[in-house]
């Protein structure tokens, strides 16, 4: 094999690191793959940190000890992050998204990888700090910015299914109050899916009153799981007093205006205080 | 600014570039972005087609036309993603997968975002050339699979529903045998949720006789949507006889060892004849 040039050394690096977000890759995997010496591949990593954090790209970062190395963590800055979600919220506010019930139509947007991967990675650089050993998400419409949380943060994901009957093997079922109409439903989680000691972030959709999620914190109680925090894409303002505390969303759902049949959705309040605290710092 | 150099350029370059699998970006994009003549960027550009092709780490396109620009494409060569696949066969084949019904436990390793990408990016390196424009899935252990082909291919993923009374607006429902038990149920798709003309990619988890993959291809006609194909992560070799043509799987489930409790599962027959091929050439 030709020797290889540092340009091209640090491309390859580059996308090896971006396409496994938190693995931590020894620097010995690169030696030996790009046949280069350890001081020289430190030196390659300090100029790959100093170029994503003058471009806002994410985060190099070295993780010290016996299973060190290094790993890629993808970030928004709080600038960035409010103006994706501006930007969301502007989307989801065209006419014609309201349905009947007053709920707004998001299935588009969660379908579409590239917004739900930003949003995830909103998701992410906030929850970071938590350690979460899982994302557990209610089935269906959840599963996606899960799953793209759950990527970014570099942990799998779990799914708590509404059908005690599916085939994963014993499972605990909780009963919860439903959302819509106020029934009683089922929940149910296979046995394996957590571990007693781990700690969950809940990742949804969509919260209006809190008790799908308030069925999930209870969920994991039952495992002895810790949850680290809540998170959802879109949140109603109204209750303004959910049955959990602490939730945070990307978006907030004021109502929706009889006169033009559009929602009246905007940013949360965090993400503007952030974005303001960073651009004054 | 300070100058940049050609090694952090390429660095920030590839970052951008596999972040956003299968966007085009216009070479005047990146000008303004790093303060560089077009004619360094191409030659900016060549280099990374060069490091990615050198390395298997996917395909740079460079597109002409009025839209034109560069893409990255994630791709898995044939003896890469034969690896990948053998390596998961044998993850699902370790003892205590079995569960009653000879079902076999994959919850785990769909909820694995790294594992979950690298058999989506599988999928698409197969299909980019079908050119769909959506991904098609049942929900609901079939979502992470297929939003991450949907992520590699650049297009939207969109789920079927088996509850006709969500809120999405106006659906369309189908009635379909269930594989297990031979029940007549229900489907639902959102009308909003793909247009006239477009073209489907059929991804799932799972496959026996191909009664719900029947059932979305069906769908698809009633939308007037041309299904350019159907992938599975694993299909029973029973029946042989599926209820659609020319489906493609990742893992062949051939029965359970009575005696040990284990899947005998393996990587389906034209990945290993791709990965032959490769090799010979």
């Amino acid at each position: 094999m030709d020797r290889i040039r540092r340009n091209e050394r640090l491309a390859a690096m580059t996308r090896i690191l971006v396409e496994s977000p938190n693995k931590i890759f020894t620097l010995g995997t690169f030696c030996e793959m790009f046949g280069a010496a350890k001081s020289t591949l430190s030196e390659d990593i300090d100029i790959l940190r100093g170029v994503f954090a003058q471009f806002h790209l994410g985060q190099l970062d070295t993780v010290t000890g016996a299973a060190g190395g290094v790993r890629y963590r993808p970030i928004l800055s709080p600038e960035d992050a409010y103006a994706a979600v501006k930007d969301l919220a502007k989307t989801l506010a065209a006419p014609g998204r309201v349905l009947p019930g007053g709920f707004v139509y998001m299935a588009d947007i969660l379908a579409q990888p590239e917004i739900v991967s930003r949003m995830g990675t909103i998701i992410a650089s906030h929850f970071y700090r938590t350690e979460p050993d899982v994302v557990l998400t209610m089935e269906t419409k959840g599963i996606p910015i899960a799953m793209m949380t759950a990527r970014a943060l570099g942990v799998p994901m779990v799914i708590v299914r509404r059908d005690s009957k599916v085939y994963e093997g014993p499972a605990v079922n909780i009963n919860y109050l439903s959302g819509s109409g106020g029934r009683v439903e089922t929940m149910s989680l296979s046995r394996r899916a957590v571990k007693e000691g781990q700690r969950a972030l809940i990742v949804d959709d969509f919260m209006r009153a809190g008790n799908t999620a308030r069925g999930m914190v209870d969920m994991m109680r039952e495992f002895s799981v810790t949850v680290v925090g809540v998170c959802v894409l879109a949140a109603t303002s109204e209750p303004t007093k959910k049955r959990i505390d602490g939730v945070k969303s990307l978006l907030v759902i004021d109502g929706t205006d009889e006169t033009t049949g559009t929602a009246l959705i905007r940013p949360a309040g965090w993400l503007a205080q952030a974005a303001e605290k960073a651009k004054n710092a």
